[in-house]
């Protein structure tokens, strides 16, 4: 069984940019390490989720890591509340939330209090501090951008199943969280979510912050909407599964969202100081952290880099190149490190994010991966379309985490 | 509608072997027949499960001839029943056995009777002739290698869906088989299962052969533990599928397992004299019975070769490249006696054996498809790299069958 080592560029991949000639920030860059290794490896494209569909960072992470996510994405509740940071449980139910501003008789005057809000944070250290359990239920915030929260409930025989208090307009009545179904465990969830709804708006109607706000003519931050409930279901951790043989695990990212999906099935995360998940982020640093897990015999081993996707978000394709160099010399610095004898090193994205699109599309994005026990398509470029012509040929989803353990002798026999 | 001839060497592809200077058996094998053949081809690479998962050879069958293994699949029990030649029909449970040691109060002593036994076969028979019937529940057992048997339950009202009694570690008592389900079908049939373990100590335990087994100082084979309860669901035979058209079907092959696989759905089966299933067997009087067929207006031909997956397991390339060559003179034999304008013929493996590895991986395979109505990809080599240039591109699982019988005129519309 050889090790791997699994390197994403978070949307490196890219469509012909016109500025840079119709060609992409991948291709234009200067990258002699990742290229060197790719003329030993074999290339190819990798749908994330299936042809033409447009991948989320947490859908075409499950993907990424071999789980089917039409199986195990179960909303946004809860890989929202993931991406803040949040702990997620298989049982818990995860809600998305805003501060909103109602009057006396609930009825909404802005969904979002304004849309700015510095003081997120504080208002919900207050409502952690102040509630804690709803009927024997653990309930914990998580602050999110501008005016959104994240919650996460905790107990026994909680049921996801149940309806919004978020009217989705204003000048309409909050509403009450209604069960969707007959099922016990939804009516009492329903419940709580209302009984934490009325909580929310009586501590925080009089906080001072609010106060302070009014008299500045901002809306008050004076009640939190739910919506778009959801649970994990069970995922079961990449070392239990019965179809691979992995056992340590480490993901080297900066990145919430990512943490929390790599930690939801089983690896263990780190982040190394400088790692910021921006383009202004510490590469080097995040390499000597994946050498360091290598030399202490971790097995799968994910290095995510995410300044490529801000870049991408940004438009802003020079900087994209400048941080596709970056990772060229963090995986210079890797082989000049690893025993490639006995190591297997894929490098991908996790979705193309065009810099002319600003966000996430469902193009296929070029994926190699280098095995000693491999001959290399000789392709001595890594790029959208280079891997075209590799002869991984054209693979999608889950495949993508077989093909590389396969590589690696890493996947049981199916039958026998 | 054209014939079907489609030939399998059994874990034929591999991955570049470091002793050939980084070619495959395939690419070194002289095979003029097959490669004329592969000029007339459209070639492509084949997936028998999906990149990267590892078939068994029962898996990858069933895939073969265009069932897919996730739903008919069902456990290693039955599989491994078919595999040593019994015959399973729907609604049988099949479970695997050892012969165990255990002391008088059912205490494993040694879980797999010393391993070598040699008297396998003598005490299976004593069992059947003993046996035959628990609960009106008809019981079959059938010698495996070693130490290990299959038994097969047949009669109404059954149920896999019990645990076992091998409790999977020596100095622990026999267990009882518990019904895993409210199922009265799983009660009635783990209540069978622990009387028939019953009787094969009583009948066991002074039999002479483990008396004589006790002198010589050799644990005696005096119980059956058993696991891996399973059944077959129903697998509609070819002839019975709407979507496709074949009807009169003969597979040529003398591998208990494939010949399993191949009755189950539907096939006709014939070993000819001196193919054996190793490097020795006659691949001439293989191809015989091919033509035999093929004259006898059988329209589906399987033609089964294993010696190619015995040496990949022996990591013995030049064993491997000599039964390559082997059925390159079987393959010529064949095209001087067909038919070739109304005949549709494929090539291809059902596993990548790698010698390096000595197992199945999750590579794909190389696959040539001949047929009259087609103009061939020009590709005048086959194997594991031309073919990742052919323009089938890259097909998974039961599309190759659909794929083949579609150029030979034998699939039904789906649709109007």
């Amino acid at each position: 069984m050889f090790r791997v080592i699994l390197i994403v560029g978070d949307g490196m991949a890219d469509r012909p940019v016109k500025e840079l000639g119709g060609r992409t920030p991948l291709e234009v860059a200067y990258k002699p390490h990742i290229n060197e290794l790719a003329r030993n490896s074999v290339l190819g494209i990798w749908d994330p989720i299936s042809p033409g569909v447009r991948p989320g960072s947490d859908t075409s992470h499950l993907s990424l890591f071999g789980y089917d996510p039409r199986r195990y994405y179960s909303g946004r509740g809860p890989f929202e509340a993931l991406g803040v940071g949040a702990d997620i449980k298989p049982g818990d139910v995860a809600l998305r939330g805003n501060f909103a501003t109602v009057d006396d008789d609930l009825i909404v005057l802005d969904r979002r209090a304004g849309r700015t809000l510095p003081e997120n944070q504080e208002l919900v250290k207050y409502l952690n501090d102040n509630i804690g359990f709803v009927d024997g239920v653990e309930v914990k915030f998580y602050s999110a951008t501008e005016h959104r929260v994240a919650v996460v409930l905790r107990g026994f025989a909680l049921s996801s199943d149940i309806s919004d208090t978020d009217p989705h307009e204003v000048r309409a009545k909050v509403l009450s969280s209604k069960p969707l179904s007959n099922d016990e465990n939804a009516v009492r969830t329903a419940d709580i979510v209302n009984k934490l709804t009325l909580m929310t708006y009586k501590l925080l109607k009089g906080h001072p912050i609010n106060e302070a706000r009014v008299k500045k003519g901002l809306p008050p931050a004076n009640i939190i909407l739910f919506r778009g409930a959801g649970s994990i279901s069970y995922i079961p951790k990449l070392q239990e599964r019965e179809d691979i043989i992995v056992n340590r695990c480490l993901a080297v990212s900066a990145t919430a969202m990512i943490k929390g999906v790599c930690r939801l099935v089983g690896f263990e995360v780190v982040t190394p100081s400088g790692a910021t998940g921006g383009v202004d982020t510490n590469v080097i640093s995040k390499a000597e952290e994946v050498l360091k897990a290598y030399r202490n015999g971790y097995d799968f081993i994910y290095f995510h880099l995410k300044g490529t996707d801000a870049a991408s978000h940004d438009g802003n394709a020079r900087a994209k190149i400048e941080m596709i160099e970056k990772l060229d010399r963090a995986v210079g610095h890797l082989l000049s490190n690893l025993d490639l004898t006995s190591t297997v090193l894929a490098i991908t994205s996790d979705h193309t994010t065009p810099t002319s699109v600003k966000d996430h599309t469902g193009d296929p994005v070029p994926v190699m991966i280098y095995s000693p026990e491999l001959i290399g398509d000789g392709i001595s470029d890594f790029s959208e379309r280079s891997a075209r012509k590799g002869s991984l040929s054209r693979i999608r989803g889950s495949d993508l985490m077989y093909t590389i353990l396969d590589y690696a002798n890493r996947v049981n026999k199916f039958g026998a």
